[in-house]
């Protein structure tokens, strides 16, 4: 299945979601790390669709994400790199675009290295504080932590 | 906003929804009235979305879906017609494909008629039940229904 450029704007637009997690790691400089991830998932009926978009994408992993569903994940920091790239290109028409942009400037601090500094990671946290809709409990606590410490 | 047709299929692919209810209506030959429609529902941030989707299919109505939620509706067949024709020369990637296929061979019995004999009512009703994936016991009521009556 060969995907055009605007197809994969409009799924993506539906479907896709840039999110990004931050995990405790005390081997880190800053004692966190910053996992940015690109994510579309599926039924497994629509499987091939993910298949066609890590063709299309040239990287990325497809696995089975809970029960019936699948999932496509771009976590590596130079293809998502190149995910930015193509959304810059090709912007998508929906809300998600607010997301996109802020997912963006994370992935250009973090190939500065600006995740490995308090400074930097604090700014990294705000503004996936302000991605996506659902509440973020665990992110805010490392918030106050990085604040308070 | 413009959309192009390969980002209408995407989207759709993702968010769009072809469904056919069925509901009772003595006033009719068959004693029920035949309802497909075409929908999209956003929440209410993309509502930009769902007028530029009526703007490109001309044709349809955008109102509140529940709470925050908007849809993009289109009913009337001749205009079903044309979403129907849309979709042949620019089919759906997804599953979703199938059920269009369903639900355009409903569209052109309708167009014919059909609908109007019990005989051409059952078989739309059959042609719903392997729409879609959720139960659909209202119709699996009329259905028994007919082939009893």
């Amino acid at each position: 299945m060969d995907l055009s450029p605007d197809w994969v704007v409009g799924f993506v637009d539906g479907e896709g979601c840039f999110h990004v997690s931050v995990q405790s790691h005390p081997e880190m400089t800053a004692g966190y790390q910053v996992l940015p991830e690109f994510v579309v998932v599926q039924h497994r009926r629509d499987i091939q669709v993910l298949y066609a978009l890590k063709k299309f994408f040239q990287g990325g992993v497809v696995r089975v994400n809970h029960a019936d569903r699948y999932s496509y994940r771009i976590r590596k920091l130079e293809q998502l790199e190149r995910i930015c790239e193509f959304f810059m290109n090709h912007p998508l028409k929906t809300k998600k675009n607010v997301d996109f942009r802020k997912f963006r400037k994370i992935i250009l601090m973090m190939k500065e290295k600006k995740h490995l500094s308090q400074e930097g990671l604090k700014e990294i946290i705000d503004l996936a504080l302000q991605m996506n809709t659902t509440e973020r409990p665990a992110l805010e606590k490392i918030k106050s932590a990085l604040e308070n410490g």
